[in-house]
């Protein structure tokens, strides 16, 4: 038989917005359980970390010191991967392998997923040179030579970032034309160390211990060819999925990339739920703003679990 | 003759939300300046920081740290007072002693300052026991007695939030009766360790190396009297004023208490201008939410100077 636990706020994912959520959960002296597949998020995949006020270090390093902090604060930390979760008349049930969990406010805190090439190279070569974050990463490629991958505006503005920083920027797309804004395909056109690659489709990222080049399949109407760019770096910027396909039945409203909408006080549509951090809607994804989210969100939680609103 | 500097972003403020958007604005290759009276801010004020993700420390230790990381990244950081801040047809003036910045783009990240009581050892017992923020500082009262001075819904959420984690809980008010929200209210009433003194006014903060008691002056309508009582901490909940006389001139829009109206990223009424931290009216006044939207901040000005919006 499973156990029956009731609290007042379960937080769903173990990144820094959930973790920074179950700091001021407690702290506000609310029940709070968090129960993530794996503890860490997407900083665990981020090597040095620079951007994050008054921390300089990998950002597992970070991450363990801020899951350690939520723990001392008294949250229950719950490792296991989980799909059920239901709303109830006045709560939300999430059933585990042998626990039941009842909760009064729920914070979806579940991140995103990149989209992957699915090439030979790009998972070994994360973090040495691969990276799905222009902003986070850029400042490592001074003075090099980067590509980006994808005909999107993210692609196209990963691009214009970049060429600020790197001697030079490719751009591989597999169409014939960007679809980028007009405004960014105007920057794109002036700035002389961009190179646009049409027709192009990454097949083998190069390197042993960091990236070295990238071999590109190059097929337009008339003839088909393979050539290889030397690059210091690869910037994948063909899209992001959130992880919240647990949360979908509840109905939480998304926009139109299928993130979820919050307000400035995140707060999503269903009165009790709130949610912070890369699976929100808020058009920038670092780890300080899913962290500010995250305060917000449990915040929120406590108005509404003891005034109601 | 004073000197002319052109710089893509100008932000005013240097505690956490204006150094978190230098950290930004710099590592979007903005030429980026701060100018603050003081660098470190609120922040400064707080003793022990424990909500703070992946560090404890005193806030002054925290602000050094991301003071410096905005220098290594290249910021501009002026320690001035100003008052001459001007928006012109396609740039922000500020005019300082020797120098005239002319900006891009504007972060107001000027914060704000708690209403004094103006008493006698109120200064004197700041981070000893005397607070303006009970989600900061609660959780060092545990078990121990407290005060809270007002009758605002603030100060009530306050008492509630306190009788939580306190034995008991004092509000000072110097009216007959609370002004907060009416749920405010009826929670208040059904708290056994919370006692509201009505009519009554403090006039001196008691303790030396910490704080010890408080001497209240209560008058009503039939006759007046001198109390003291014995408390180990005290919060003054008498509202807050944001610091940003220097901004009204260029016409942002303020919300009813006069914090700047801003947007989920961080915009303000005018096209270049943006704000973050305690200035605004975001609904938490807390140093990660701050910092978080300092980050929001400095990304909006990097797309408006590039690409206009």
């Amino acid at each position: 038989m499973s156990e029956q636990i009731d609290c007042d706020l379960l937080i769903l994912g173990g990144g820094i917005a959930g973790l920074t959520a179950a700091i001021y959960g407690t702290r506000y002296n609310l029940k709070t359980i968090v129960v993530a597949k794996s503890f860490g998020g997407t900083a665990n995949l981020a090597g040095h970390i620079e951007n994050w006020p008054g921390f300089t270090g990998t950002g597992m390093e970070l991450l363990q010191k801020v899951y350690q902090q939520a723990k001392d604060h008294g949250a229950e930390l719950i490792e296991e991967e989980f799909n059920n979760l239901t709303k109830e008349n006045d709560y939300f049930k999430l059933t585990l392998k042998d626990k039941e969990i009842k909760a009064k406010s729920l914070i979806i805190a579940l991140g995103m997923q990149h989209r992957k090439l699915d090439v030979k190279g790009e998972k070994e070569l994360v973090g040495k040179g691969v990276s799905y974050c222009a902003t986070c990463d850029g400042m490592f490629f001074k003075n090099k030579t980067v590509l980006v991958v994808g005909g999107s505006d993210s692609a196209a503005k990963a691009a214009l970032y970049l060429s600020e920083i790197a001697k030079k920027v490719y751009i591989a797309y597999r169409k014939s034309e960007m679809r980028c804004e007009p405004i960014s395909l105007q920057k794109l056109k002036g700035k002389e160390n961009i190179e646009i690659n049409y027709f192009s489709n990454p097949v083998e990222i190069l390197g042993d211990k960091k990236v070295t080049g990238i071999i590109l399949k190059q097929d337009n109407e008339k003839d088909s060819k393979t050539i290889k760019l030397d690059v210091d770096g690869i910037f994948i910027e063909i899209g992001a999925t959130p992880f919240i396909d647990v949360v979908k039945p509840i109905g939480v409203s998304l926009d139109e990339k299928g993130f979820i909408i919050t307000n400035k006080d995140s707060k999503t549509n269903i009165p009790g739920v709130f949610a912070a951090g890369d699976n929100t809607n808020t058009g920038f994804k670092q780890l300080v703003v899913g962290a500010g989210e995250g305060a917000l969100a449990a915040k929120s939680a406590y108005d509404f679990i003891r005034f109601g609103k």
